[in-house]
């Protein structure tokens, strides 16, 4: 943040009078261009910048896709468990909805059967809520389905900056040869969630089209902001906050899954996780996740239940366990308030939280 | 700029983390009071600061009620001529437009005909492109009117800020007493474009469903920009700049009627204008508004021709005229351009633009 205010301050005093009248639609351009650039090494995401568009973040940047390529009665097939945040927005265009399960190589491709789908939505780098990361093979299967059935995919790359183990693998929008992959990603998450600065990547044969809808809508991103990112970007500070913050990150996920596989066996298996900010733990059979995490929130852990995320009922029920914005010791407690919740929950015997604690709450695992 | 960097770069350096996560749809709480109050005492809104939501601009406040109120087929009256930008938005959402005519009192309320109206949309501070100024009379009979009909209002207040002559005249919001009236306005005209902050005030019933909405698609405003304004609101800066830019844009208001009633008598009747950033002048009626406004371009004097603006064919054409960003030399040089374009084309003889002069466009009259 210090470094933020900084990087502000000298942006602000100096900023030419263009700055103040740039309104570009697409929104401004060096930071275009950084952002093409950055995708590009870190994602394997093949575009110029006059393909990226500057958006408040994912949520808008699947609003505006929704806008041109849905009509009511449109089928869009959506990961089940899914991003609730996602299918609300399509069903409010009035699309009809199907699930697609997900299995450890991420979400799984329609069937044949699934006829006549507009779009579909996924989560391939780092399944939300479940943490798989969508392997090479099904990347390439799903491309191959959505060359069949003439689909859309729009490729939701919410939080997968932070990788700490496994090799990365590109973009479905980089392996994508027939411009049928919209990208888009976000700054709320690996900087602040205030912030509201994300992006979008489009075919080229679209831009002009998402640029009239945007300008029809929220006209363009704020310039100012988006001049400090772009900044804060190409001077470097950018990639050692990512840096930085991965290291930080990593001793976090390490942290749960040892402190966890001491402290919780039997009572929730927590999944490692190749990247991204959340990862999940699976309950016994016998317990349910909206009850556990309703005692846990007792303790002031914040867990949420996987069952919200899911259409239908689960095979199995779990959390989702935010790890990045709880420090070591925190998480320490956490498991250990997990531990005393799940023991009374199999047990069915009844807890006593005692003192509540000093509110720890853990980040929402989602507001992209 | 100079002020708004020192506000913003005080705000930055001393930003508690609670502002990095605030992430309420209807944005951070003290803005929302400090446009409360400020819209209470300078438009005569009547609403509390719960009912104020902060969003990109009217742009977006249009594009939120559309989702909300209107269904494909749905009827909405529009000013004619009137805001372009609106009716398309209105369009895309399936709405059938049907058009207001504008007298010397503001909009004409619709006749008993035109039926099922779900929403009106009108600009009575300062009507856009004309810039008339809607009377009392207007007003009330137009609240009556969406009384009797049940039709929602939208008061686009997009540039009133700046009163040059006349009583200010209450908001339709402030007289109406049902919560019929949604208000909207922006700080991109009054500050700097590419700001993107503007608000919407929305009866109190309708709070959550906006705010749900808003939710879905850009979450909420940026955050840090938010506490920025609001410093600068809250600190004086903000009336000190309105009270400094009415003295500066009344010169360049008084200074376009002399000038102009001196030079273009017979050629461009140029109204005077109690509101606002812009008026209009008209034009004999041998000449076309298209044309003059592509000859008024070969000299590098912008204006828009009414006729873009409407629907249906104008009794007499005219050219809208952007005063407040040209200083006073620039536009007496203007007029003289627009003499020597008008009198060729009343004459109906060639123009010779000679060399072109440096760039002076003025202010794309509406980027709301």
């Amino acid at each position: 943040m210090s470094m933020w205010a900084r990087v502000a301050a000298r942006r602000l005093r100096g900023a030419p009078t263009k700055l103040l009248w740039e309104t570009s639609p697409f929104g401004y351009q060096p930071l275009r261009e950084a952002v093409a650039d950055h995708l590009q090494l870190a994602r394997g995401v093949r575009c110029s910048w006059e393909q990226v568009a500057i958006v408040t973040g994912v949520q808008e940047a699947l609003d505006l896709a929704a806008r041109i390529f849905l009509q009511p009665g449109d089928r869009v097939c959506v990961e089940d468990p899914g991003y609730v945040g996602a299918t609300r927005l399509l069903e409010a265009y009035g699309a009809r909805i199907t699930g697609m399960s997900v299995d450890s190589e991420g979400a799984v491709v329609p069937r044949g059967s699934v006829r006549d789908v507009r779009l579909a939505y996924v989560t391939p780098a780092h399944q939300f809520p479940l943490g798989v990361t969508m392997s090479i093979a099904r990347r390439l299967a799903l491309l191959d389905w959505a060359r069949r059935t003439d689909a859309l995919i729009f490729e939701d790359d919410y939080d997968s900056e932070y990788r700490y183990s496994g090799r990365p693998i590109p973009a479905l929008q980089g392996l994508d040869t027939r411009g049928s992959v919209i990208f888009a990603g976000t700054f709320s998450k690996v900087l602040f969630p205030s912030l509201r600065l994300g992006y979008l990547v489009v075919p080229s044969d679209l831009v002009e089209r998402i640029a009239a809808v945007k300008s029809l809508s929220t006209r363009h991103a704020p310039v100012l902001e988006q001049a400090i990112l772009c900044d804060f970007m190409v001077e470097g500070h950018f990639m050692r906050h990512l840096r930085r913050m991965r290291e930080v990150y990593a001793e976090r996920v390490s942290v749960l899954l040892d402190y966890g596989r001491e402290r919780l066996g039997g009572l929730l298996d927590i999944s490692p996780v190749e990247a991204g900010l959340q990862t999940v733990g699976w309950l016994p059979g016998t317990v349910s996740d909206v009850r556990a995490a309703r005692e846990a929130a007792q303790f002031d852990v914040e867990v949420v239940p996987l069952s919200i995320y899911s259409r239908k009922r689960l095979e199995r029920e779990g959390l989702q366990l935010g790890f990045a914005a709880v420090d070591p010791p925190e998480l320490r407690r956490g498991v250990e308030d997990l531990e005393r919740v799940l023991t009374a929950l199999t047990r069915n015997t009844s807890i006593t939280p005692g003192a509540r604690r000093n509110s720890t709450k853990s980040r929402r695992p989602r507001d992209a």
